[in-house]
């Protein structure tokens, strides 16, 4: 099958890629289209070893199992589901998991893919295969309101414009009347706006500028091991920083203001399937025109360059039309 | 009067000190005993630049005021009570805070002190002089409960065997039958054990020979930039991470695990005084033998180093006995 794959930090196009062969309890799902994420930018830079095929947004149509015939996506983490991690209700934390298109699991970057059929959710007929391709990434933007209350009255920031930056403000601004993203590009920040969600934007080249202890709640979005520092600048005594991006480098930071100031700072990943798909199906949120560019799997070098480009939104592979 | 003072990190005996003069709403208050607390040492090596009289944990007696006459210990921060911080409820975090013998207010290492009135907690008859002046290192101690939920299954971890691990490790074995204190000293660490506590010592050298993922809770006494990278390391996906000191040095790690393991790191400071003076008063704390060594102000040289040995706990200046 045509695959895109990852080895040793080089990414390349294949048509002679084997088909996957399904587990016991995994379905095998033929892929309609896939999203590239800022993870799949950092894995092509070495981050996390991955070698194998990346990819791990997408929408198909599952072919075997139990959802049979219908379009599904699906969970990222492939827990064993009988440890302790797993009985306690936290199966994205399995010891013992895989990650599809991360971590020892080949992604959907490829005309199929097997994964198992618990991880999977069918797609309601009201929803496009172009806003399915956003429920991954915008459930983990539903995980920061999953993990951290948030009233109409808190004053929430988020810093960064990018793509995890946008999609967090319009879920914060679900709960909070008062969300202000910090960004660095102007045409970036415009984006906001054009979404119609009550959201303010600061363009703040400089962290120098940004006030201090302003906000409840700060979410760093930034993907930058300089957003931690803004974010504790930000919030203010006994607030919430929410650390949304994975980082590949290393922090220099003084903590102390963490201790002197009591921060809370909760680490953030993969969120909740079922409220990103309720959402785009009543519509409060609003995906419609963020796919700014569209490749085939074998534009592997073009799309993974678009994606790095200010003036992309979501990079996307069109693989359901590829010659089977 | 006689005092210590603090100056350009040059710590000097002085017998011509001018009395504090009480500022409206402060009392003033005759000191008995006054403890060498991790912070001071951090003070004369140059943290927060203070300069002025050190000492915040004390004991006294009020001179002035409605405790007139009465043995009194006091909470550190002076704050405003007007601005949005404190009428929120959060003095402790209030902008225009001064803090007893920490910033920009003199502290108790001389033989009086000015301190607002509300600031004063009396001392019941039946708690000694030599219990009352660990009311506010055990308040801090008493803090981490206060913010972080703890049942008696949750498995605590304790960085650091010094004064302010072993307080923490007895506050939170009032709530948890698991807490085990990683220590680098055997004796230092048997301490732990004579106070009959359940808690469980581990020595460990190397943070290489940490466990991973094996506590819910784990909080950082070290006083090192080394602590977090270990706390991260014993606390399990999802656990929570308490930052119990202020470092002045500046870290440098990687944040990507709070991340992945969605941790919960919280800052932890200044606590609750009622609940310490309960804990002495009813037994439940029992720092009997604590005090190791006893010094008057004019030897604060031989003080500030004694805190600094291994074989040493509390440091305390009596300072009651000073001729006036």
């Amino acid at each position: 099958m045509h695959a895109i794959t990852l080895d040793a930090g080089t990414l390349r196009f294949r048509d002679d890629y084997p088909l996957p062969t399904p587990g016991e309890q995994e379905s095998l799902v033929r892929v309609i289209q896939a999203g590239v994420c800022e993870t799949d930018l950092q894995l092509a830079r070495g981050y996390m070893g991955f070698s194998g095929v990346p990819g791990h947004e997408f929408v198909g149509i599952a072919e075997t199992g139990g959802h049979a015939g219908r379009r599904v996506v699906g969970e990222i983490n492939c827990s064993c589901g009988q440890c302790a991690t797993c009985q306690a209700g936290r199966p994205t934390h399995c010891p013992h998991r895989t990650v599809v298109g991360i971590d020892r699991h080949d992604g959907a970057f490829a005309q199929w893919l097997a994964i198992p059929e618990s991880n999977l959710h069918a797609v309601p007929e009201s929803v496009s295969d172009d806003q399915a391709v956003f429920v991954e990434p915008l459930a983990a933007a539903f995980q920061i309101t999953d993990q951290v209350d948030i009233t109409k009255s808190d004053r929430v920031a988020v810093i960064g414009d990018g793509r995890l930056g946008f999609l967090s403000a319009q879920v914060l601004s679900l709960h909070s009347e008062h969300v202000t993203v910090f960004g660095k590009h102007q045409h970036k920040l415009a984006r906001f706006a054009d979404k119609g969600q009550s959201v303010a934007t600061v363009a703040a080249p400089d962290p120098a500028d940004l006030p201090h202890h302003a906000f409840d709640v700060v979410v760093d979005c930034t993907g930058s091991t300089t957003g931690l520092g803004m974010a504790v600048q930000l919030v203010r005594p006994r607030g919430t920083v929410v650390l949304k991006t994975t980082v590949a480098g290393t922090h220099e930071l003084s903590l102390a203001a963490i201790v002197i100031d009591e921060i809370n700072l909760v680490g953030s990943r993969c969120g909740p399937f079922d409220k990103a798909m309720d959402a785009l199906q009543t519509g409060v949120i609003d995906v419609d025109g963020l796919i700014t560019n569209r490749f085939r799997l074998d534009q592997v070098e073009q799309a993974f360059h678009s994606a790095t480009q200010p003036n992309s939104f979501k990079v996307v592979f069109d693989i359901g039309s590829d010659p089977q």
